[in-house]
């Protein structure tokens, strides 16, 4: 079996939950990191790996290319405990995956963002903009996470991986989880899941020499 | 069986996804209209079918609502001809399905949005913003489609669909198709697919009585 290389960029919560399913089905990996502070995912190079220009990206062999984090996800975790296997819980990790990158992630993970990269007045007005709708969307996890242990079914899928990675640094882009319980014990109960893997670590992914 | 219910807004791209997929499987629903711009999907009935308070959402049987479009997409085409069997394959479609709702719908959609129901100055400054990110994506889409006949393998797919919805009305948000000819062509090739359904036609949804 080719080992897989995974295009991603340390700080990224989308190339997060690919490190951590990875580490967590004990998958390893060759790790190549692109700054795309620095434009690395711009390319003509990265372009014809990635034409939408964005990390992560897992070749599943040489030349072959998957990009988008939840579709990754869902590739990876086929016929193994983090998906399930009944049609109906399948759907709701799909609805999940899909309302974190429609939902969530466009205000907390980019709030975090610019609060890192861009913290100037044009971002500040932008952050306040995503306030509101950042905490709908934490509003909407709250009212799953308060009454169940995971958001699909009682079990720790990739809904959880996918919605963990952004929420759980939400603080770094200014939103308190103080008033979300269900979610904060959410959050410990995901950290003390066997192989768990913090933010930015890169566990088993071992960087390709020259890169 | 029961009869599926969808809940939806007759302009909406995203409700128009499941209107076409229905169709073209020969499902027949009821079909429960919620107008978005009279705040219909945020009261508590609605909140209560979806917390997210968006449509559509599809009652699958009395009481139990799968939201998120794509979601649903993938829900009902399961093991039918319109999602492919082959493991590579569906995760191409999910690669498309997500770069819709993240890199495309965002602009494309809410351009065309923006224009319909509020065409004011702070409209035109926000689709402004979109113009460059909606013609990326459609650059995206282009260069796959001006060398493939469909979005994934050589076969009409769910991906297809969930992008064709918001894509052959980019003019209403703006956007002009005429750069784009592969795309215009795989807009004629999916208009002629068995069953097609236009936008705002809910042919197969029968009103519920009483709505």
């Amino acid at each position: 079996m080719t080992t897989y290389t995974l295009y991603d960029y340390r700080p990224s919560g989308n190339g997060y939950k690919i490190r951590l399913l990875l580490t967590q089905l004990g998958i390893p990996y060759t790790y190549v990191e692109k700054n795309i502070i620095q434009g690395e995912t711009r390319t003509p190079a990265f372009l014809a790996i990635n034409p939408n220009g964005r990390i992560p990206v897992l070749e599943l062999e040489p030349g072959l290319y998957l990009s988008e984090s939840n579709a990754i996800l869902l590739y990876l975790s086929e016929n193994t405990p983090f998906l399930p296997t009944d049609r109906l819980e399948r759907a709701y990790v799909n609805q999940w995956l899909f309302f974190e990158q429609y939902s969530h992630e466009p205000y907390i993970a980019t709030s975090r963002f610019l609060l890192t990269y861009k913290p100037d007045e044009q971002s500040q007005a932008l952050i306040a903009q995503k306030r509101q709708p950042g905490y709908a969307a934490l509003g909407v996890m709250e009212q799953r996470l308060s009454e169940h242990p995971f958001l699909v079914g009682d079990r720790y899928t990739i809904a959880d991986i996918a919605l963990y990675a952004y929420t759980h640094v939400a603080d770094e882009g200014g939103f308190d989880l103080s008033g979300f319980p269900g979610i904060l014990t959410w959050i410990d109960r995901v950290q003390t899941q066997p192989n768990h893997l913090r933010i930015t670590e890169t566990h088993g992914g071992k960087p390709r020499s020259g890169d």
